[in-house]
């Protein structure tokens, strides 16, 4: 199969030829079929070549005599004939294949224009050969020799001129300047092809064409990477134009390129060179002066300056500076630690575990690698990729303008899947909601208390000595939880709100250094050395699988009831002070058998019933769990017989079901994806063959048991594009992602269900 | 349904009424049946009861004739009647039931016989009354109502003497004393009856007769719980009588009960009040005196005394301690801590984790709740149920005598499922196979490691800072390694044994003490500073998620190297040395993905091919995986195609299915039991309905992608009774466990194929 075809005038051809064109062939051809002058072309394929050097060689006439026809149209058959060009025809990849040959004579006779000893066909026999062994096409040769095409061209006269179908950086439609060079002047039947090849292209193209006394003449155009909010200006504009329906808009933008507006960027990082870099856990970039503790960094945000807190690691002592500082730098922990946890919930960009970097915060220094800073010195984060820049390099700043909700807007018409967040402070909880979140869907309740006063209180309970100590202890956190739920409820205006109960590793809460233990043993009274026998025996080998979750609200059950009442309290207030329903469903953690959900679930009713709240219109409650263990997808049957919802936590699911620390995971996972073992790292993609089986088993018996089972996502892949399409196939009612993520979810889910 | 029946003479019961007897009414049939004298016993069934009250109420006489035939029979037509004994029939529990009621005159007429009024229908009603709030029976009352019986007897003359069917601690068939008195003096005619009760019973009882001049008139029998080694006795003495076949003896002999011969234990606990109580984490008792040091423990075990080590946490350094002392006890730990391994593997009594323990080593005192021991103070453990005694209880050595070895020599008839051991020392290689291990199923190479020269030499490797650092440490490991392996492959003559590769939490084998960090930088050359950041950054959170395992051999391919490299080597040297061929299985633990095992696999293929040693024919080499994490389970059909075996780790696998450190599951697992969560500790019998869903899944994907995959279970559930049936029903082909364990593997595969 094959097809020889001129490009000048109306080509004219058949489906299956029109199927062959590709690349620089397909534009030529479209442009041409809309009436706008293009360079006169000859586009032949492999096939073709192949036939007419086989003819050749048998003496046969048949093609030549349709090749040299064609020759004849391009060169004309009066005067001198132009200079002709040999070209490949590959879009965008052509590392290889060979350059453009130019100003090739045309052959002085037909039995020229085949010989590869003559000028033409042995540039032509060249292009092609290029395509054996470049990455031409896919990469497959097999397969794509039959599409590999050699273009035979016109020398084109005049000037040669570059440009872009629409702005780079904001999308405006063009022409538009390329790169740094001034836009040439152009005469203005270019509009036309702008738009012409914009509304066939549908992404920003780069064209060229050749400009002679005010003539345009259409040489070829290929797609050019322009900035996301661009392509996402664009996408909005073509609806605008009528050139897309909102459908199309809504299926074409990538989501992973809108994620990249969500948070402030470095504008570029070409020719900066990073002094270190660790995980990038909170994303985003940060620039500013080092501040080494808290009373610095919350000096200079009231001067308005930006700073970056820069700490061995973080803790609860650190919750003021963290929040006062433009971004995160520490030299231990990973994703899960206190830094990474807090930086992504509070939305500072966040590099951790910068192995490199050590912090003498007394002395006020930081070394990193070999470099020293003092306070004051300027430096650069990016939490996305985990690099760390000396100075100040300049950061683009999120844009969250008209066109994200345009397009959020009318994703929301074929979204079939509710996106909830990940919300405990009324603040996230806002800012996700002008994200467009539809709930909360993980209010992690242990984060409440993540400021020094609450601090004292919880630690008062974890290390009490018996159960009438921690009863005591216990009944000083209701007030704290009370306020802190009815704020949350009322946020959320009748908007659903998932509260899982307390579940940390509780030595997470626990004084480390030993000035925080000084000063922890002063608030509770206790002798130093008592407090460290206490801290000796709460202390875990592998915290992640320790007494936690549900653990804890077994072994201490006063802990749930505080929880329960504290949550009853909190709905009370809110419904009495607004108009909306309260919706509150509460969450039990870390669960791998039935029987634990119903000892949590007897406790969890009383303590509602007595409330005499459940008789409430405006209140609305559910209850359900987590499903976050291997073992809790196994026995779904079992414990959905007991609850309205699951909700799967994915991140603790992938840590067990690989046995992988994701804190630990650094040391080894860098060298995995290297060696192949791994394509994507499972902490950031979902594994669908693996724990994506054990989500399938969980869900399938979880309804088989109970139909009218709800059920969530709530692990971080909730907020991944790949993994949230995963999750749409196996029919999830809602997921729940952290609040800058709310968008992406909103415009994948879309697509998923388109 | 009732019966009444006479038990003078023959009883010629019909089958029905057969099947009602149970306890004490069932013996004295029994023994009547076959012609003994007993005592002139009526049984009377709830439902014969009721029949004869609601005769009575109705004034009929059909069932009351037959009745007061049967009261004739016993107290005889003529003459003064002797008094009648009433009493309930349970033949073990009996609490809560009407004691015999002794001395009742018989009735005067028939009316006084069945009215509730008189002497013995009173004590009949009250003895059937009795079952109704008791735990007679199964203490479900609706359920055996029908079963209730009451004995109506003519009252014993002469003396009452009770006996034992067999010795209590030795077995030997009696008549034997019970308890502490002697045995009374018994006409020779009661031989026949202690054959009788014992072949009839198939256990120890204990009987009740009456002596009067010389005549013997049996009263009752009831079980009798004695020594595990007397039921083991007893049970091959019964085959050698020819009562038993020995089948009968293979399946009546309880699993659980043998394995209490194969440690020391307590004579009795009884009286004994422990001092603390942590986990018996290596089981059987010890005693001795207190030392805190390893150079204390040699120095008394050269004087051939017993002592106990008593420390915080044992570590590598402790390990000459741990070998010379007769027991360990530690505050710190569990059952996967340093102490608790070794423990178990040197087979010495340990208890781990005594919170209320601590212990200070310099000034050579520990303190135990409020009481204060020194060096040279007595203590004893319980390494079975983790109590701690002070003083010196008396012990009772473990009798692994011919009665063992004949029962599971008839045990290996039925086996179908071969048993291997843990073991990775010469020693314990022995010890298993005195006990009839069949290979060895996981030799753990990083615990040959445990010594002090060794451990530098390991540190080293782990401490390197890059490849050509490594790749140097790592060469200095091979000559231990291969000496080490050649001398297993020998001492298992031709018995196949599976080396587990490198797989600790590299940190595991770090200093951690002051004194032992300082001890480390000079033998390495490193400033303590430079060591200490070297350790830094090494520690992991969750060591047990950590870089472990595989992980270890795909990014260090230099330690994979050097250990294929000892193990070829080691196989070489054996079978140089050996007529027997050597049979090496090599396996990769902590997989999750195929590709793991890929990577692994080629570079393993590639040394044993350059070895030449696999075209001998004295050399059988395979190549397997441990199966330990949910994701391997799942995708055990892509693994499955790549190896010959499966062995699987349940241990990991419990931990990551549950989402429970071993470790820390102490803090929670207690109440946990309490609260009935978990029916059975998870670590103790294998849980069939989640970790033993994902076993299963893992066999049928496996087998089916690779139907000569051998399966085995290398777990420490491979030594549970309970747990064996269970993976015997799922079509393993063998099991390794503990060398202390392999009889009771043996035995219990025995019964389950049986």
């Amino acid at each position: 199969m094959f097809a020889i075809a001129p490009a000048i005038g109306k080509a004219n051809l058949s489906a299956s030829q029109l199927k062959l064109l590709s690349g620089k062939a397909r534009w030529i051809f479209r442009v041409g079929d809309a009436g706008f002058p293009t360079v006169p072309t000859i586009v032949l394929t492999r096939a073709a070549w192949d036939e007419l050097q086989a003819e050749r060689s048998r003496k046969e006439l048949r093609l030549r005599t349709h090749w040299v026809a064609c020759l004849f149209k391009l060169v004309g058959k009066d005067g001198v004939p132009p200079p002709l060009v040999v070209r490949t025809s590959a879009a965008l990849h052509n590392g290889g294949l060979m350059p453009a040959k130019l100003g090739i004579s045309a052959p002085a006779n037909p039995e020229d224009s085949v010989d590869p000893n003559r000028p033409l066909a042995k540039a032509i026999k060249n292009a092609f050969d290029s395509y054996g062994f470049g990455q031409g096409w896919t990469g497959r040769p097999d397969e794509d020799r039959g599409k590999q095409i050699v273009l035979v061209q016109a020398q084109a006269e005049g000037e040669i001129e570059q440009f872009l179908t629409r702005n780079g950086t904001t999308g405006v439609m063009g022409p538009a300047a390329m790169g740094s060079s001034p836009l040439p002047a152009l005469p203005e039947s270019i509009a036309a092809l702008v738009t012409l090849v914009d509304g066939k292209a549908g992404q920003h193209m780069a064209c060229s064409v050749a400009v002679r006394r005010g003539q345009v003449q259409f040489l070829s155009a290929r797609p050019f990477q322009a900035s996301p909010a661009a392509e996402l200006e664009a996408a909005v504009d073509r609806v605008n134009r009528k050139v897309w329906s909102a459908h199309n808009a809504v299926t074409r933008v990538d989501p992973a390129r809108l994620a990249q507006l969500l948070h402030p960027r470095l504008k570029s990082s070409d020719g900066n060179v990073p002094i270190a870099t660790g995980l990038g856990v909170s994303p985003g970039a940060a620039s500013g002066v080092i501040v080494f503790n808290p009373e610095d960094a919350a000096r200079l945000r009231a001067r308005g300056k930006n700073c970056i807190l820069v700490v061995n690691e973080t803790g609860p002592a650190d919750m003021e500076g963290m929040k006062a500082a433009t971004g995160i730098l520490t030299a231990r922990g990973g994703m899960s630690s206190h830094a990474g946890v807090i930086a992504r919930i509070t939305g500072k960009p966040c590099v951790a575990g910068v192995r490199t970097l050590s912090v003498d915060s007394a002395e006020m220094i930081c070394r990193i690698g070999t470099r020293e800073f003092r306070s004051g010195d300027r430096l650069t984060i990016d939490g996305t990729d985990g690099r760390v820049y000396a100075g100040t390099l300049a950061l683009a700043q999120p844009h969250i303008g008209g066109a994200i909700g345009t397009l959020l807007g009318w994703s929301d018409a074929t979204r079939k899947i509710a996106v909830r967040t990940n919300a405990e402070t009324v603040e996230s909880a806002n800012t996700a909601l002008s994200f467009g979140a539809e709930g909360i869907g993980l209010a992690r309740s242990e984060h409440m208390f993540f400021s020094p006063e609450r601090m004292v209180a919880l630690r008062r309970m974890i290390l009490s000595e018996d159960e009438d100590d921690r009863s005591r202890a216990v009944d000083g956190l209701v007030d704290f939880q009370t306020g802190d739920y009815s704020a949350l409820f009322s946020a959320m205006k009748g908007l659903p709100v998932t509260v899982r109960l307390f579940d940390p590793p509780l030595h997470e809460f626990l004084p480390r250094t030993e000035e925080d233990i000084e000063e922890t043993a002063a608030s509770l009274g206790l002798a130093v050395r008592a407090l460290r026998q206490r801290l000796d025996r709460i202390a875990e080998v592998n915290p992640m699988l320790g007494h936690r979750g549900v653990r804890l609200a077994i072994t201490y059950p006063e802990i749930l009831s505080m929880q329960m009442q504290a949550i009853m309290a909190g709905v009370r207030a809110a419904s009495e002070r607004q108009a909306e329903p309260v919706a509150v469903e509460v969450m039990v953690p870390f669960v791998s058998t039935a029987s634990e959900v119903a000892f949590v679930r007897e406790r969890m009713n009383t303590i509602a019933a007595n409330s005499g709240l459940l008789r409430s219109e405006k209140v609305k409650m559910a209850f359900g769990t987590m499903i976050e263990l291997p073992r809790a997808c196994l026995r779904a049957g079992d414990i959905a017989n007991m609850v309205d919802f699951f909700s799967f936590g994915t991140n603790d699911l992938t840590q067990t079901t690989f046995g992988i620390s994701r804190d630990d995971a650094p040391t080894f996972l860098a060298a995995y994806q290297r060696k192949g073992i791994y394509e994507r790292d499972p902490f950031v993609t979902i594994d669908e063959k693996g724990v994506g089986e054990l989500i399938s088993i969980a869900i399938q018996r979880g309804r088989a048991a109970n139909p009218r089972l709800k059920i969530g996502i709530c692990g971080e892949h909730a907020g991944d594009p790949t993994s949230l399409k995963f999750f749409s196939g196996l029919g999830v009612d809602y997921v729940s992602c952290s609040p800058y993520r709310v968008p992406v979810a909103r415009l994948t889910l879309a697509q998923a269900s388109a």
